[in-house]
């Protein structure tokens, strides 16, 4: 799997609050949407897994703030995929402005499961989302 | 039906915005926890209806800024059911603060459908909910 | 002004709500998105507006909706500034899918503000800014 | 200081996403909403606070989710006050169902900063905000 680049993102003006800053809560949603942009990178785009019948809720989602993100910044976030066994794994990222500057790093924890919220071996019964993930995980040890 | 309080709302922090008041896309938000209070109040809650089967997606909104509203600040929000005919109507709505002020007006359009996204109307098929509407409509001539 | 081209916005997971769809409050985000997407690419970020001490607030907002937008979807929204008399103006939205199905349509409202939040008439005290939103508003007209 | 009774809160039907489940970002947005119920229960509004020139910006937050929470629920979150030392501290939360369920627990770490961003040593300075913190940590130590 190629090397993908981080996700570049905006911030919107209605993610900021009174202290003029953006509010703590958007960067677990910023994680969501770097996650899903890692999965499209990779092939495998999230709402394809849905249709094929597999959800992957946040068991955990942390977050600590470095520096403050403003309006009118563009930051950058990175995924690294790791702990991943098939059925579980974790995520971290980091939250960089254009500077380089670390404004954020968090983690969130998944799990896998069907429609009907049970959990899914996805090595045994998705082999395509097992080798995403897979190869997600090995880009993360590399970089 | 017995009249209706206003629904009473505190003002959260991550609803404010960098210009110090509340960011104008809340207030939408703010008449869709109105709408669920007036069902709630009438006796027939949203999620019952979900759970019947009715949905009752928006057509259209529109809301019309008078004064800013700030963190801090508690507002009222009356709704007024207009046009119910069965499968549309038009809620009003007024949001006023502490002292009477109004900070803003608006209104929203719907109609009813069920799970395979088809109208229903809901006096041929409905009537409990039929009778909750009409209900809301007759006591927002009253108002 | 060259031709602005429609802001392309992917949809984000934490947009849609247990209808399957977007929620409709974040269409009036997604308008002021565009609207920011309008300015940088008129060459004036709205960053740079409020650095000089301009803002504009939202004076009221309309959203209809036609058709639903689902996750994993990319929507295509076009902003067209009419009425701009120097501290008034009004923005037509148009959002569309990517066979171009029209997914909603909506118009803002807004008046022009020092960080006093007093009235300015930009085409006496901000030459600047009454030169790119002239642009857009010719611009409008041309389409 | 008097018990202060979990923090009521039902859950608004935008918060759903299209898994029918409140979406993981709202809970620390629920934490921050908890943290102001609690210190407007303690007799020192987070609002007066902030008129006075003190913030209290976040430094971390984390959330384990434990069983979904639907629309229609009403949760009751607690908050609990550790390791306050007149300038940093940490809040451990609780959200549960009506039926007493654990729906999820979480943490968010603090600073206090004035206007400028400065740290500020509350004990010293701010003796009002430093009691009513020692009262709320205090208490914690009794639940």
């Amino acid at each position: 799997m190629d090397k993908i680049l981080p996700f570049e993102r905006k911030v919107n003006y209605y993610e900021t609050d009174k202290m003029g800053i953006v509010h703590h809560s958007n960067y677990i949603r910023w994680f969501e949407e770097t996650r899903i942009y890692y999965l499209e990178a990779a092939g495998y785009p999230y709402s394809r897994m849905e249709d094929e019948g597999i959800m992957i809720p946040v068991l955990s989602a942390e977050c600590n703030y470095k520096n403050a993100v403003t309006f009118g910044e563009t930051v950058y976030i990175t995924a690294q995929v790791q702990k991943f066994n098939g059925f579980r794994m974790e995520i971290l990222y980091t939250v960089k402005g254009g500077d380089g500057t670390v404004k954020a790093d968090g983690m969130t924890s998944h799990c896998f499961v069907n429609k009907d919220m049970k959990l899914v071996r996805t090595n045994k019964e998705y082999p395509g989302i097992y080798k995403v993930f897979t190869g997600l995980c090995e880009m993360s040890g590399q970089q």
